[in-house]
């Protein structure tokens, strides 16, 4: 079974749902026959590569946000991390555009390590007040990762994986996904925002009941020649 | 629609297969809405990198088939190529492993060449006699696809791309593929082989008439919270 995750990584929610479903994906019995694949996601595509002064002020400045209800948001969402065991610094926050770091994402996808930028970029972020817009830093993180220096570096200076980056955007588009964090199971079944586990649970159950082997459909017997192991016929 | 194939370069029905295929999408009314993506595939991984003698000569002496049936094989499939419009020169044809030859597919696939690329080798191979397993070959055939020269030599020269190729084999035995060319729409129906356009022409028709949106999941209204291009709710 495949489980699709359209995120971003500025994205306070994306962070909370990835535990939520991480949890859910914990205790099903399947788990070990479910392919997770991260998507790429932008919230805000207009966000500068940097912007200097805090999420509260780019929301409230530039997005014409209530400094106020920019505040609560913050607490609500500091609090709902907090209960899956993140601790969110929204006074750290460095604003910054996300294509480079979905681009990073992409590139560590090629290294098996696409799961694993994920967390540490959205930890880096909301935890670390580190600055995704960076490719110092997204070098760095790299290394951590275990990739190539140099090919990192030289990945990000360049426009790799801008493609992929967008061919994610527009599908979430053609699939009428319009705020993350947003889950596909199987192309069957979507699931909008940071749910509570239970429910991840249950349509990863109700998924993984109903999915259904390729149907192959009958053809001309006398055509329909193909090539195996042994030869073609 | 979504439409993968699973193909070999060493494999004779493929490009006749691919040929079929094309020609049903051409008369397909939503063809436009139809995304192929070519997926790897080794019929034989046990192909040296190069061989050094005829298709023939490897087929009987190192896969212990009668000469005489080799050649009725090839005579009946250059018969049903050239059906399709296509020159197969069995007499040329090097026997090399096609492993390289895929990681160049995904190479190009990362600049949207990958259907170009497909098809350049598959000419390449048996209307050309052309060496798939050479780099060399795969270079110049890269730069005639508008990549660049020193990024395909670099990434051929290294292990790049050699996940993704094993990724596709190793989803094609899970799907239960076990010849190819091996047609899949939409993950909901399969179709083995070189069948005629017609048979492609209906297949698609079907799973047309039959794909389906998503279905949202009914979420905990309080929870399932998303971020949206307005801001987190």
């Amino acid at each position: 079974m495949k489980v699709e995750i359209w995120s971003d990584v500025a994205c306070p929610w994306c962070f909370i749902g990835k535990r939520r479903f991480e949890s859910a994906l914990e205790n099903f019995e399947h788990k070990d026959e479910v392919e997770v694949q991260w998507r790429s996601y932008q919230l805000d595509p207009t966000l500068p590569q940097h912007y200097d002064g805090t999420e509260t002020e780019y929301l409230s400045e530039i997005k014409g946000m209530p400094q106020q209800q920019v505040r609560q948001m913050f607490e609500h969402v500091t609090a709902q991390a907090a209960g899956e065991g993140l601790s969110y610094d929204f006074d750290k926050i460095v604003v910054a555009n996300s294509f480079m770091a979905h681009r990073f994402m992409h590139l560590a996808k090629e290294h098996g390590r696409m799961d694993a930028a994920k967390e540490a970029l959205l930890s880096g972020h909301f935890e670390h007040g580190e600055d995704i817009g960076d490719i110092d830093y997204l070098v760095r993180t790299g290394v951590v990762l275990g990739l190539d220096e140099p090919e990192v570096r030289e990945a990000l200076a360049g426009d790799k994986y801008s493609a992929e980056v967008r061919a994610d955007i527009a599908e979430a588009r053609a699939l009428g996904v319009n705020g993350v964090p947003f889950f596909v199971l199987d192309r069957k079944y979507g699931i909008s925002g940071a749910q509570p586990a239970e429910v991840f649970g249950r349509a990863l159950q109700q998924a993984w009941g109903e999915r259904s082997p390729l149907t192959v459909l009958p053809g001309n017997a006398n055509d329909g020649a193909t090539c195996g192991p042994e030869g073609c016929n």
